[in-house]
């Protein structure tokens, strides 16, 4: 117990030990990331042909699979400052409640108003945006997370931001539309009537409440067709998980100060933006074979693109206007069942992670969404923060496994993220709360059909 | 220019640099409060009298006029250290934007799940509760902020909890009710058929939805005629402003390990709690004649009890049920205008803070809610964090003292409490956006009426 007096609850940086360079874990990679193709013609796609739709320097991040280390400029740093370092918290009080003899920490990325890592990705996008001289930059948002992160980079840097949200969400989770909206981003409810897809999509469904898909295609159309302005995306892309290597470089900056070597790494995985990042620079070492770590990816059973999907070439979107990447996919037209609740409902996966995967290097786990919110309550009542409900998969195994060390005796010790808060997430509480949360498992029908849309290229 | 580079964003204390003693201002006033009195008989309330509704400790500080410091215990500490120290952050982009010569600060109290300072109370008198061997206790809440903060003190200690909330916000403001319930708390509209007063109040008032008084009298039935329980309350009363004085220690910390002095404090004021845990040792050095600051309280325009109350002996609820408190008040029955957004909308003020006003040792301001949402849009957009309405109150003021830097060009030092976050008031934000926020400032008549019930006594 001489270490527990050492080791303090939270480990925060300095704000001189915020890193200066994003790490490409890429670089590291013998089997790079395969391309991302063309979806009418199947090649891979260059500069050229992204550049009506993404920002110059982030394609040049996007395509370099060789550069080991990015400068991370001087005006995101400062931004990172106003909530960076995110602080490495040792979980003594569910260590306790466990009765365990594993050392538990945690990475806490919830500490900002967007209540995400999203912010770190966001921030890079929109200076970007800024330094290229563009007037704006458009994007599409489920709930809300990456919509609210953006609109506050967006906020910092002048630029204006267009945001395409799901009509469902807009009408039915007004809370995160307005926090985007005192950022002063325009928010519209999509499908809409501002554009030539969305225009088609409420002809052909009238009354339709939309998707993620239609909004990504609506956010696309408004780039490309606006003078100025360029299409954003919060996970998925190499370049997202490049900015996102700050919560591992912080991470592992932190855990070094108190020489502490970590057995394993959780993080959850939707479409692999935050595991990513988390495990970046552990991965990295990994890859040059210095050291060695279980690295276990979580995922929801109810969207499970690890560990039921195909290794395939899919669209990136459910409209099928995007590119194509390979990835772990349950197929664009999957769709996840009703009840299940939060995010994490990405049908595919970053083609970095998928690649990683697929080589072995690391694990995933799929767990049910009432045993998500078992741990998630356990957690709120020792540890005090309210999870979101993407970081409490994490949570659901990094107690599974502290509770392994408690029967072997093993003092192991785990490191997970916790990407964010559950502040905006309350209906789903509420349902845990009043027993009324379900499981869904897709059968194995379910995903035969929905795998049937898979492009046949690649 | 060359102290910017010094002063870090945010200035962390570490861990072992938690105050372990909180400060009693009462200590170093000339002129103490003036006591509780029973509301029957007149007289001054001492332990005996309390004891069958608050914890024994507690009304031993409440009582306590002379002792300077009280050791916190380290149960409190080990909490304390799950979201403390709180950051003293240097308002570097809000500065920017105003193009002023100040240099602006503001202590971020909104960094854990109940989103508030209240958090800093609420495990102080969990923990006293239960080391009385209490089963549990009972408290009101309008719009969650204290139920929060209660509830997760006591999960901690495994203390029962029975809240009794406003039914229109039971109703209304479901999310803050269900992170009670997932932190384990009992949450009961009010009024209930579950006391006396609360059939009573039901029967005499078919379909009420409730108020903050009847709230009050319900949980201070049950805490009254249950055994093992006790009511606690997160404002007004002096326990609370001494446990809110780590705000105060911990800024005065960071800003002397910088060697940096304010010109001024700012804060909000409801019932004072805030504000009186960040000037505490401010004060203690105004009132021993060491140090001179300016300290502002500001206040709503419509519910205006410093500028525009009365200095009397007032009952602390609307159902008349709790001790008599003399404080600036705008008499027990004044409630705000319904146009008024989030909390600030007690009647009364701490019994301390008032007599030092009383005695000219502060300031105080009302200022209108939408010019409060105007602030709260500018900081949010330049600093990050989106403000609770109540904080935002403290920017306003800090904006305005800063613009007056700008034209005098003098480089004043303003300090501002940030209470928390506004998370949970985006309804309120969206009338704001919506341009569909209004003010009202009570007229001499209505406050003429509501003056009208105080007691005659004192």
């Amino acid at each position: 117990m001489s270490e527990n007096t050492k080791i303090p609850y939270k480990i925060y940086l300095s704000e001189n030990e915020i890193p200066t360079k994003w790490y490409n874990v890429r670089s590291d990679m013998k089997n790079k990331p395969a391309p991302l193709l063309n979806p009418g013609t199947g090649q891979p796609m260059g500069f050229e042909d992204l550049r009506p739709v993404f920002c110059d320097e982030l394609i040049k991040q996007e395509l370099d699979n060789d550069t080991a280390y990015f400068d991370i400029p001087q005006e995101i740093v400062d931004f990172y400052k106003m909530y960076r370092p995110s602080p490495l918290v040792r979980a003594y009080c569910l260590e306790k409640a466990l009765d365990t003899p594993a050392k538990i920490y945690y990475k806490f990325e919830g500490n900002n108003t967007s209540g995400s890592h999203k912010l770190n990705s966001a921030i890079a996008q929109a200076y970007y945006a800024k330094k290229q001289g563009l007037r704006g930059i458009t994007t599409e948002t489920g709930a809300g997370q990456w919509g609210t992160a953006l609109s506050m980079a967006s906020a910092y840097f002048g630029l204006d931001l267009k945001v395409f949200m799901v009509k469902v969400s807009y009408e039915q989770k007004p809370f995160r539309r307005e926090v985007m909206r005192t950022y002063g981003a325009s928010v519209t409810p999509s499908p809409s009537m501002d554009t030539n897809i969305g225009r088609k999509i409420n002809a052909e469904h009238p009354g339709t409440t939309g998707s993620l898909g239609c909004a990504i295609s609506e956010a696309v159309e408004v780039a490309t067709t606006n003078e100025g302005y360029r299409y954003v995306l919060g996970s998925v892309l190499n370049q997202v998980l490049l900015h996102q290597s700050i919560i591992g470089l912080e991470t592992k900056a932190a855990l070094d100060k108190y020489g502490i070597v970590p057995d394993m790494i959780i993080g959850c995985a939707g479409g692999g933006s935050n595991l990513g990042g988390l495990i970046g620079p552990f991965m990295g070492e990994k890859l040059r074979g210095e050291k060695d770590y279980r690295i276990i990816a979580v995922e929801p059973a109810s969207c499970p693109s690890f560990t039921r999907g195909k290794y395939a070439y899919d669209f990136c979107d459910t409209g099928m206007v995007c590119p194509l990447a390979k990835m772990y996919t349950l197929g664009s037209n999957f769709i996840p069942s009703a009840n299940h609740a939060g995010g994490l409902r990405y049908h595919g996966m970053s083609p970095v992670l998928s690649q990683l995967y697929a080589d072995g290097y690391m694990e995933a786990v799929a767990v049910e969404q009432t045993s998500v919110f078992e741990a998630a309550t356990q957690f709120a009542r020792t540890e005090g923060i309210l999870p979101a409900p993407e970081s409490s998969h994490a949570i659901r195994v990094a107690i599974d496994e502290a509770l392994k060390c408690k029967e072997t005796g093993e003092e192991k010790t785990i490191v997970f993220g916790l990407t964010g808060t559950g502040y905006f997430d309350l209906v789903a509480y509420q349902k845990y709360n009043d027993g009324e949360m379900t499981d869904y498992i897709p059968t194995d029908e379910d995903l035969a059909k929905s795998l049937d849309s898979l492009p046949k290229i690649g």
